[in-house]
């Protein structure tokens, strides 16, 4: 990049921090904590959100959810049937969230109603990675079918991220995925960094997760 | 983005087609055929490649890879056991490849003595479809394990490819893979677009897909 974009995009990341840092503030007067989850596309961020959500109303959790995509709606609809309040935010080719348009998204809730937020990004695993939403804890995922070797390839976006979940773990078999690798290559670019492994479709590892969720939320509303 | 970033934006891109064009012209006059591969990270292009060089040398086709990659010089390492010449571009952590990368590592390659010329981009569903790369021919691979629904949620990536592929077949049971969907959201998006099915696994498809390419330049050299 020249350097005049580079000074620029500089900008535009200095704007995005500080109205995260707004955000952060009003979800934390609010007990709200927010979530935001990264990943390639197809790792099936929507199928253990639309899982998550599910269980959440189950357990009388207060729980809302954003949607980022490119170009469709077709996520907040398939979220919406859980009962949780959803919007999506169609970024129009943009590849990834920013601060303005998890604001831009936020009128009409009630932020004191609610316990969880959880703000899906745009599938990459490049762009989101600058991009602070306000999120108590970004999470990336990472499924068993797209090789150990990815957290290798896009280290800044596994980096950026306080936890990994590995999806669709249900197909381990039959990929032959290779979890030391995998868990040995999560470390290795970010050492410490808590893994869970998950499947949308059986449901395992989820409510080990929504425990965590609950745990960390409490944490921050009692810190 | 801010006008003045789209202004910037849109110089980069005129530099990048004007470079384009004349790599194009080289390609053209060497009688090579160059492909551009596009897709979200973990779709499996690393795999197909691996499969169609070892078995275009053993094809004698003359053919080379250049691998676009953020950080790692895994893919190149990987391919060049092919016997096939192979150079990795690590972009730094740019999420595209573009024309001025292409043009600074074909330096001491003798593109009259090449048929063919892979070209991997980047993992990425959003950010490589404005950069032509002055191939013949874009590919966008799409795994069966990603979901049906990619090719609506990352339009422009998809309409600016000349075909498509449908990677990992071998798995498509174990995904409850649907197949009619996929090639229905294809084929909206991009009406008319060749699809084809492979697997790496298995070799499912490449000849098929060889075959293609081998007309296609025949055609090229040719008209």
């Amino acid at each position: 990049m020249t350097p005049r974009i580079l000074e620029i995009r500089k900008g535009v990341l200095d704007k995005n921090d500080r109205l995260a840092a707004d955000l952060r503030a009003r979800f934390g007067q609010a007990g709200l904590f927010a979530l935001n989850l990264v990943s390639s596309p197809g790792t099936g961020k929507t199928a253990l959100l639309e899982r998550a959500l599910g269980r959440m109303i189950e357990r009388k959790l207060r729980v809302a959810a954003l949607v980022g995509d490119l170009a469709t709606e077709n996520d907040a609809r398939r979220l919406a049937r859980s009962g949780a309040p959803v919007k999506q935010i169609v970024t129009g080719g943009i590849c990834h969230l920013e601060a303005r348009m998890v604001e831009a998204h936020l009128s009409g809730w009630d932020l004191n109603g609610l316990e969880f937020l959880f703000i899906e990004n745009v599938g990459n695993l490049v762009c989101p990675s600058d991009y602070d939403l306000g999120e108590d804890l970004r999470v990336v995922l990472l499924s068993v079918t797209e090789g150990e070797d990815k957290p290798l390839k896009y280290p800044a976006l596994f980096q950026s991220a306080d936890s990994a979940i590995i999806t669709k773990v249900d197909l381990a078999e039959a990929v032959e995925f290779d979890r030391a690798a995998t868990h040995q290559n999560l470390q290795s670019v970010h050492p410490g960094i808590r893994i869970l492994e998950t499947s949308a479709k059986t449901g395992q590892g989820l409510d080990d997760w929504l425990d965590f969720l609950v745990e960390q939320r409490r944490r921050n509303v009692e810190g």
